[in-house]
This record gives structure tokens, C-alpha cells and sequence, in this order.
């Protein structure tokens, strides 16, 4: 009988100790849309604010009802006989939630924040010249629909990628453990579809030798404060992914460990590897280009951070500055290549969030450290044997995974995506007129411009190379908008 | 003696949790105050910008000494023999805090946080023509007075209005958790008062027809980073209004619950009402005027935020759903009436706030569930009954208290803020002269405008409507105040 | 074998609450540099914005780097036989970290906020003038070894100014909580030597006369946003540096305390010296200069903060209402000073974080109490007695640590920083030219204008006071910086 109230008194204190942990983690996490928001919004000119702030905030509340409604559902409905690897099936609105512990009201929300980070991401690339209703149709699609199946193959117990599930792929399972892949890549491929399909703004390259403009977002203290309230969150978003801080290993020689230790290290691995992210990116891209850029340092933090989200619990912190040393050349190499390509992301949202949560999940397949995935995985268990990074001595397991996982990710949002954006592009409803475009798109569909002294400054100063009716690209897309 | 060890131990367990819980609830209040700041900030003109931001700092910091030296005293100090159900008599000066437990300096700091986001609603309302020695004066009597009176109704436990009175109302008490009345309705309605008797600002009403013309706010992008901003205090506010996480309900058939659970609940009912509120009305507005405004999605996120803040402990999340749904229609409505009747309040205050605020006592009236009334605020205990939402079969009990606080709010703060506006009119020392109003409050107060390449804008981009010497309105206001 | 397993569980219950508490502080920490960011961006003009909000993402960045590698073991770097009480020898680049629970990760990364946080303070005195490169030098240096000294000497156990050193300087070591010494008077002095060396702005004082010319900042939003910000994070900066709540205090007759109360009681007195400050400084100047300015209010906020740092643990909050008052006085009176000697320090950094830090230190010396003193650094055990503040009948032994580690660190910080500084001037790598400085760092160093609608103000809008190649102080400086 005293064992038993022991035991309830002890339920009450971890329940209450972790719900702490992960309820204000998820504040955190959405600490991140305001990010997103203020990061997008100094990153576009300003004649585009108010429309690329509107789809931030409708990320965030749309993902909330389409979220409740099935995407929690397909995420991580998976009770008894109903679960299958690819898709789950029960939870629709909520129901039967929060059940017996495992999924609680706190672990929903923190789902929740997620999700509408994935989003986020893809609206930056696809800004400045994006119809706002092809905006909810596609941030409902992928909210409610092609993240949250990502998610239950990777996070879900049940999961064919999981490292959870009782048959893991290749006998281990892929290491995602906040999302560079589940995440960041999902929401950077999603946007290079779209921002493929559009095609670049007007003025971003000549129409005729393909010289490449750079457009300078209008307000850089906004991009500093965007890229500091991302870090902020972040903090949510790595270490809060134990989502259960009071886990204790076994005692073993040397220390008296559990999830707690893990939670320290996490919030470590990721500061360094961002810190690092931003110091290379600095002075690469100042050797590069000749002077100092804040720009540079916040979207080598980005990419920092974006890189070790994957392996930021099962790595020590020398190998996450390893990892956010190599996430600033990733960038470097990927924004030279777009501006070679033509392609134009506003706020290199494909090459930072696609290329660097790419790397991320390679990153762990070569640098996972044997204790830490036990720990992470399987509670620090003695005696449990699992694949670890290939180049610590963990064999191929891992790192197969990983790859599995980041093709697997890259074709779903493939077949979903892109025949979605293709679709709208063909009905005329993705992209914005072109003179609507020159205006801005805040004048021609939310009612005026952000700022009421706003002047429309000539475009890149440049003037000699602005668009007129009689530019080729401007009248190929005219015609092809009025055919 | 091992059980008074325990005991010590599980104390210091209990105390530590839950501190934890109530001190960083705290501070995510506090965030909410500079989410007014940017709010206002955002949404009056650029010539005011420096004003309305000195009369949110103002608000903390004198809010700061006022409920430190009587106000936490006028809402708390029940010691004893000195209760009586109108108002506090003890712990002025935090004298004897903290005491046995029951309140520590964590709850003063939270309940401090409360206070001055009263304050904060009703300076939005005002804002734009206000002499700041007037604001000055209304601000502390609000924070030190007129608002820890009502906290002192609803909150403590003597209070005539709270459900956990030993003779509570009607046999319920009214159930406003986190104050939609206690603080959105008493900011609104004293918000309202001082708008109404101040009058619009100049330019927002044709002086012969009455034909409104929008005074657009200087910076959107503010208002987007206030909204969000709030939204993040918000899980402070409501959430955090259990006080105490660790608190177990008895066991019962198919749940192991707590506050635990409660407090994930709230905050997806908090996230799914303020959600509904937006989406709803950034659709509403776009049927009615024509094109999507962030500044809508930003307004009906706040409107269902206030709305649920009073049920969100005891509510389904599919009633939050229906609670936002509700809210952007009060919104829009009440706006809608305002333009009507010729009241201008820049921020939207007295309707968002007091509006909404009054519809969340009657939702919460309406939808309360039994069930979770009882664990919220009898810790589930098993056998109790007590009155719940009418709608769910709860009887007229909650719903007569609820209309109780409800009409009670109104009236007090009525007769305690409306003298007072009035007779700081009559002494002119409520609104500023109108060659100061017309050149901005930061210049003639402040010693300034807010950027150093101020343009003076004209007046809503209508100038022939520019008021000048020769003006009804200019004249009749003028002669008043010379007289 | 009942009691190990009960005590395993109680160790990892108090773990995980006191990480919890630890590190959701050292995020709140790193709030501080988003408000640092913010406050200096709107402090400067526009032409330098891009400038001083790249030292403050290089701060963070740079400073996790170097405080991995070394400033971290320079701080605490004590194992065993090679601890000394000038500075640690051990930890580099985490080594041995964690260890049997006395250093965790968390901790690593809330002194790392810490940190950072003196060199943001340093970077505002030698704002819109200074190399980039210079100040990376100085970053690096201060961050990895000037600061990291100072900690060692206050915060490790072995320091020779440390309270809970086995033999503390004077019976009393000094009582330094979060830092007013440490960090701000650290980072005070460190600015106040680069802003000597380098000299004032141009046009900030009349090349004849020495007649000040104010020089406004470009953004007074962003300080109202930067400076609550900072109020936000300092509440992990006091309050967190229990680093563990979970301690309770003996039982003594009436009260049933652990650190759970200190923290409380920390975070109230900190908002109240705080507002004190606020208020004190907004109707101090109001009286001297005949308006109301927000600045002055944020400004006095952060005295007030400041200077409650030291000792926010140890005294009633009374008397922190005393030192914020004292500490608005502190700093219009140094504000005075400098302007009368010419001295410019574009965010009053050196008077801010240097003179309100060192009244302080003093403070803390007067006023801590006895009983609050032993509790947070005896943990409240019975029977121990420690020099307490003058004022409440503690003695000298406070005070004169207190006084000792004032001097020591203006001497320590001075010996090492006005060297290099007086180097880099020397070697002409400190300053930028003069037409640089009058075109705007952003312009020269950082690949353009931070606001494409850049309009180069006439300076201080006094255009017959120009400076013009015929300067008497633009030839001076420009002659030596040719020669």
C-alpha cells in the first residue's frame, strides 16, 4: 500500500517534471514563426512585407486546425492493430487524446510547432511574386498532409524509418532526432519546387546574359532580430526533442547520467555548431566578396544550426563544430550554384534549410558516437548493441539509413509538391501578374504598402535594367498569363 | 521520522516544481508587455510612436512600486480575521510575503505581470491625444486600484465573486481563469471611457458628415512581432494561471491526471481559439473589404486569445474552436458599430479587449464541462458537484455568475475611471492642444520625433480633408480648451 | 538496497528540476544578446547599423568558440591540486565535462550567455568608429581572457575573492550574485577605455567651443524593444544564478524555505530596482531638460538593473527599491560628467554597465542581510555567521571585499585592455578614417546602407556645424592617421 502511493506521488512528480520540460520547449519552438516572420519580412523589399508576414501568420493558424483536424492524426496515430509504417490512422481532432501518457496534451502542441516551422520555411522561397491563395492551398496540403506522413516514418514508433520500431531499417533506423531531414528538408525541398516553377522575380537576373542582381531585403535589423529569435528557439526545438527530460540511465563507472545530461549537451552541440556556422561563413564569404556581412554571419548561423539538428543528441561538441564548419561551405557552395542556375530563392530557403538539413542527416551517419545513441535510444540499456556512425567505427547501418531517409524524403515531397505547384502554375493561380509584381504585392492584394511613406526605390539601383513592357521576360510571362 | 524526512523531502520536491512552473509563467507575462509596446508602436502614427512606447514602459515600472506598496494588497490581503469579500486589507509592501506557503514572491511577480497588461489594453485605447501627466494619473489608479479590487472579487478566496468561496455565488462562483474578464473586460471598458470622453483623433471623422477616413498605423511589421509577441506571453497568461503544475487529481477510472494535464489543455485551447479568431477573421474581412489584411489575421488572433481566457481550463479544444469562431465576429462587429457611432480608439481596445473579453465570461458560462470544472477547481476530487456550462447541462448557476462579474466589471470600472477622465477633461488636463495633436505628440512632449527622417505625412493621404484653423471640430475643440 | 534505489531516484528527480531551471535561464541569458543587438542598433545612426549589429552576432559567436576552447577552464577550470585562486587550469575545450555533477553542460552554457553578454556591453561604447577587425581582436580577448579571470577570482569555489572560498578575503569574500562587478563593471571599464582611446565621435562636441551636440539614435523603437528584451533575459541572469533551486533550507521556527524562495524574492527585487530606476530617471530628467523621454526610462531601467545585480539575492526588496533610486542619480550624474569632459560613448555603456555596476558592488556591501546572506551562500544552515551588509550591523568584511573587488577589477581590466586598445590605435587599426566615419561604416566596410531608402541626415540637424575637410578635428585626425 505504501508502495503504491510512493509510486503515485513518483508518476506525479515525472509527469509533472516532464510536461514542464516539454510545454515550454514548445513555447519556444513557436518562438520561431515570430523568427520566420521577422527574418522573411527584412529579408524581402519592402513592397512585398505585409504579404509575406500574412503567410507567416497563416502558417501558424491554419497548421493549427488542419494540425487538430488530421495532421497530428497522420503523424502519430498509431494505436494497436490500426498502425502501419507509412501513415497513421487514428487521433483525428484529438480523440481519444491525451491517452494513458503516451501522448499528451503538451506533446501535441510541441507536434503542432513543428509543423508550421516546416511551412515557414518554404514560404521564404517563394516570396515576392506568390498568389496568396496558392499560398493556403499549398501550407494546408503540406502541414496537414505531406509533413506529418514524414514525420510518422521517422518520429512514430511504428515508423519504417524509425529507430524505434521493432524491425529498424538495416537494423538501426535513421537518426533525425529534432528534424534537419523530417523538417528542414522537407520544407527546403518544398520550396525549390515552388521556387522552380515560378521562376525567379523580375529583376533578379538580366533577361538576356543572365547576370545575376542581387535584391536587397529591406531591413536588416529585422533579419538580425529574425536570426537571433530562430537561435531562441532552437533551444526548443534540439534539446527540447528528448521531450522527456527525467529519464535516468543505468548506473554505470563513471557517472550518474540520464536525459538531463543529454539536454545540456544538446543545447551545446547545437550552439556550437551554429556559432561555428556563422564564424566560417563570415570570413569565407569576406575573403570571398571583400567585406564584412551580418547577413552572412546570421545565414551561417541558419545553416549551423539547421545541419546539427539531426545528430545534436548523439554527437560530442568537437564533432558539432565539425558539423557547422562544413554547413557554412554547404551554403557558400549551394548559393554560388543557384546564382549559376538562375534560380532564385529570396531567402535561399532551398540552399540553406534542403542543402544544410541534408548534410545534417549525412553528418550523423558518420559522426554518431556508440554511448550517446544508447543513451538517446535506448536509455543508455546495458548491453544493447546498435549501428553508429560510420566513421567512429559503427559500420554501414546508419549512415544506409540516413541516406534511405533523405532520398525517401526528397522523392515524397517530390511527387506531392511539385505536381501540386505545377497544377496552380498551370490553372494561372501560383504567380502574381506581372505588373502587379513590379508594384509589389502588397499594394495589389492586402490594400497598400507596409509603410505609409513607403517610395518604390528603382529596382537594384539599377535603373538602366528595370523592366518595361518592352522586356523579353516581362512580355513572355505577360503573354503567357493572358494566353 | 523516515516520514517526516519524506515529507521534508517531497515539500521541497512539490515547492521547487512548482516554482519553477509559476516564475517562468511569469516572465512569459512580462513578455506580453512588450508585445503592447510593439503593438502600439506599430499602430499609431509615426509622430506618436515615442509617446504610446513611453506609456508602456511607464505602465511596468510604475505598476511596478503601485502593486508592490497596495495593489497586490488591495487583491490579496485576505489574512484571517481581516477578509472581507470587496477588498484586500493586508500585505502592503509585501508585508509578511512570503508566508507559509500559500503566497510567495513567484506569485507576486505574476500577479504583478497581470496588472500592468491592464493598464497596457487601456493605453491603446487613448492613444495618439493623451497628455501623458493625465496617463500617468489613470495608470496607477487602474494598476494600484480599480483592477486588484476586481482581481480581489474573482481571484482570492473570500472574493464574492470566486468559485472557490465557502458561499460562492449562485452556488458557483464565476470561473474566469485567466481573466477575460478580470483583465481584458476592466482594460476595455476603462479604455472605452477614456476614448469616448477624450473624443477621436483629428482626421479619423469627417467634421460635417461624420464619414470615417482609416488612420493607418506607422509600421506593420511592429504590429506583426507585437502580435506574436502577445501570442507567446499568452501560454504565460493562461497556462500559467494554475499556479501550481503539481497537483494530482484522485485516481480514477481511465486517466492518471493532474494539473499537469490541465495545463497542456489550456494551451491548445489557447492555441486553437486565438487561431480560429485569426483565420476567421482575415476570411471575414476578406469577403467584406476585398483583400487580405495581415493586420486582420494579427487583430482576430488577439480576439480569440481574450475570449477563451476566461474558460480555457475547462473547455474542450473543440469548444475553443467554436469560442474563436464567435470571437471574430464580435470583433467585427463591435468595429463595425464603432465606425458607425463615431468612436475612435486606435488600438481597437475597448472592442477587442472589452468586447471580446465579455463574450469569453458568457462562452465559458455556456461550455464548461463537468468534469473538468471539477478538477480545475476542486483538484478533481470525487463526489463533488458544482454548477457548469448551461449548453453542456451545467443549469443557470455558472451563467447567472458569469453575467454577475460580467455586469459587476462593467459598472465599477464605470463609476471609479469614468470620474475620473471626466474631471481631467474638465480640468484640461486630459488631451493635448490640437496644434500639438495635429504636429504629433512626440514633438511637442517628447522632445521629438521617433526617427530622424521624419516626414510629417498628410493625414490619411486626403488632403483636402486636412483639418486646418477654419475647421468645425479644430474650432469647437479649440475654444474649449482656451475657454 | 530500498534506500540506494530511492536515493538514485531522488537524485535524478533533483537533476532534472535543477537542469530544467539552469538552462531554461541560460536561454533567457541569451535573450539578453537579441536585446544588446537591438538596443544598440536603434542607438546608433542608420549609417551604422549593419556595423554594430554584426559585433553583436560576433560576440556570440566568437565567444562560444573561445569560451570552449579556453575561457571556460580560465573560469573554472579548478580540479583537485591544480586549482589556484587566480585563474583555472583545467576543462579546456570541455574536457572532463560533465563531471559527477558539479559542472554539467548546462552550466557550461549559462556562463557562456554570461559571457558573451560583457563583451555586448563593451561593443557599444566604441560604436560608429571602430575597425571591425579591432574589434574582433578585443571580442576574443575579453570573452577568452580578461572576463574569464574576473569569474574565476568571484564565481570558483578556489578564487581569491570568493564567498565560498575555505579562506574568503576578509572573513567575508565579496558577494558579486550575477555580476554587477563581474560582468558590467567589467565590460564598463573595457568600453570606457576603448571610447578614450579612440576619442568621440565626430560631431558629437564643437571643434572650438566643446559644446555637446546630442547624436540620436535612428531607431528609438528598436531601444524600447532592445532594453525590455534585456529585462526579460536579466530575469535569467538573477534569479538563474542559483543554478539550483532545488536546495532547501534547514527548518528554522517560521518558514519552510529552499532556494525555491531566494528565487522568487531574486527576480521581484530585480524588477524593482529595476522600475525604481526607470521611474527615478524619467522624472529626474523630466525636471532637468523639461520633457518626457522614452530613453530615459529605458535607460534607468537598465541602472536599475544593473546595479540590483550584485546583490539582488541578498537584500529586501525595500531596499532594492533604494538602489534603483540611487542608481538613476549615478547615472544622470556620469552622464553629465562625460558630456562636461568629452567623453562619448554612444549607448552610455561606460556610465551605464561601469558606474551603476560598481554602486552595486558598493550597495550590496551596505545593505545585504544577514539572513538572506547565509541562506544563498550557506544554504541557511543553523549556527553560521558571515559579515552581512554595514548598514545592517554586518561589519567591514562585506564591504571591504566588495570594495576590493571593485578596484581589482578596474585595475585588472585596465592593465589588460587599455594596452591593446592603445596597440591597435597605435598600429592605426582601431579607428576607422575620417571620411569613412563620416560616410558610415556600413557604407565602407559592410557593402552598403542597412536601409535601401538610406538618406545620409545632415548630422545632428546643425549643418553649419558640419564637419568639413577645413575641421579643426578632422584635419587633426586625418593628419595623424597619414602619418
Amino acid at each position: 500500500m505504501a508502495v503504491s502511493i510512493s509510486h503515485s506521488w513518483e508518476t506525479s512528480v515525472a509527469d509533472s517534471i516532464n510536461s514542464i520540460y516539454l510545454i515550454f520547449s514548445a513555447y519556444l519552438v513557436f518562438v520561431m514563426q515570430i523568427g520566420f516572420a521577422m527574418l522573411c519580412a527584412g529579408s524581402v523589399r519592402a513592397k512585398s512585407t505585409l504579404n509575406i508576414m500574412l503567410t507567416n501568420v497563416a502558417d501558424a493558424v491554419i497548421g493549427a486546425i488542419s494540425y487538430y483536424l488530421f495532421g497530428f492524426a497522420f503523424a502519430f496515430g498509431t494505436a494497436g492493430a490500426h498502425s502501419n509504417p507509412f501513415i497513421g490512422t487514428t487521433f483525428f481532432a484529438l480523440k481519444d487524446i491525451p491517452n494513458e501518457s503516451s501522448y499528451g496534451y503538451p506533446y501535441f502542441l510541441y507536434q503542432w510547432a513543428f509543423a508550421i516551422a516546416a511551412a515557414g520555411i518554404a514560404s521564404g522561397s517563394i516570396a515576392e511574386r506568390t498568389q496568396f491563395g496558392a499560398y493556403l492551398i499549398f501550407s494546408t496540403f503540406l502541414t496537414g498532409f505531406v509533413y506529418p506522413v514524414v514525420v510518422h516514418w521517422v518520429w512514430s514508433s511504428v515508423g519504417w524509418l524509425s529507430p524505434n520500431s521493432s524491425t529498424p531499417l538495416f537494423g538501426s533506423g535513421a537518426i533525425d532526432f529534432a528534424g534537419s531531414g523530417v523538417v528542414h528538408l522537407v520544407g527546403g525541398v518544398a520550396g525549390l519546387w515552388g521556387s522552380l516553377i515560378e521562376g525567379p522575380r523580375l529583376g533578379r537576373f538580366d533577361v538576356l546574359s543572365g547576370k545575376p542582381f542581387p535584391i536587397r531585403g529591406h531591413n536588416p535589423t529585422l533579419v538580425v532580430l529574425g536570426t537571433f529569435l530562430l537561435s531562441f528557439g532552437w533551444f526548443g526545438f534540439n534539446p527540447g526533442s528528448f521531450t522527456k527530460i527525467l529519464i535516468s540511465y543505468p548506473d554505470d563507472a563513471h557517472e550518474d547520467g540520464g536525459n538531463w545530461t543529454g539536454v545540456g549537451r544538446t543545447a551545446v552541440t547545437t550552439m556550437l555548431a551554429g556559432s561555428t556556422g556563422s564564424l566560417v561563413t563570415l570570413f569565407g564569404r569576406r575573403m570571398l566578396v571583400g567585406h564584412w556581412d551580418v547577413m552572412d554571419s546570421c545565414n551561417g548561423l541558419l545553416a549551423g544550426l539547421v545541419s546539427i539538428t539531426s545528430g545534436c543528441s548523439v554527437v560530442e561538441p568537437w564533432a558539432a563544430i565539425f558539423c557547422g564548419f562544413c554547413s557554412a561551405w554547404v551554403l557558400i557552395g549551394l548559393n554560388a550554384l543557384a546564382v549559376r542556375l538562375g534560380f532564385d530563392d529570396p531567402l535561399e530557403a532551398a540552399q540553406l534549410h534542403g542543402g544544410c538539413g541534408a548534410w545534417g542527416l549525412i553528418f550523423t551517419g558518420l559522426f554518431a558516437k556508440e554511448e550517446l545513441v544508447i543513451q538517446v535510444y535506448d536509455s543508455g540499456k546495458i548491453g544493447v548493441t546498435r549501428p553508429f556512425g560510420l566513421l567512429m567505427g559503427g559500420g554501414w547501418g546508419l549512415i544506409g539509413a540516413q541516406l534511405a531517409e533523405l532520398v525517401a524524403i526528397v522523392m515524397w515531397v517530390s511527387i506531392t509538391i511539385a505536381p501540386l505547384f505545377y497544377f496552380l502554375h498551370r490553372m494561372k493561380l501560383l504567380r502574381i501578374p506581372v505588373d502587379e509584381e513590379l508594384a509589389g504585392l502588397d499594394i495589389s492584394c492586402h490594400g497598400g504598402y507596409a509603410y505609409i511613406d513607403h517610395v518604390q526605390p528603382e529596382e537594384n539601383h539599377q535603373p538602366e535594367l528595370l523592366f518595361s513592357e518592352s522586356d523579353a521576360t516581362y512580355r513572355s510571362i505577360q503573354a503567357e498569363q493572358h494566353s
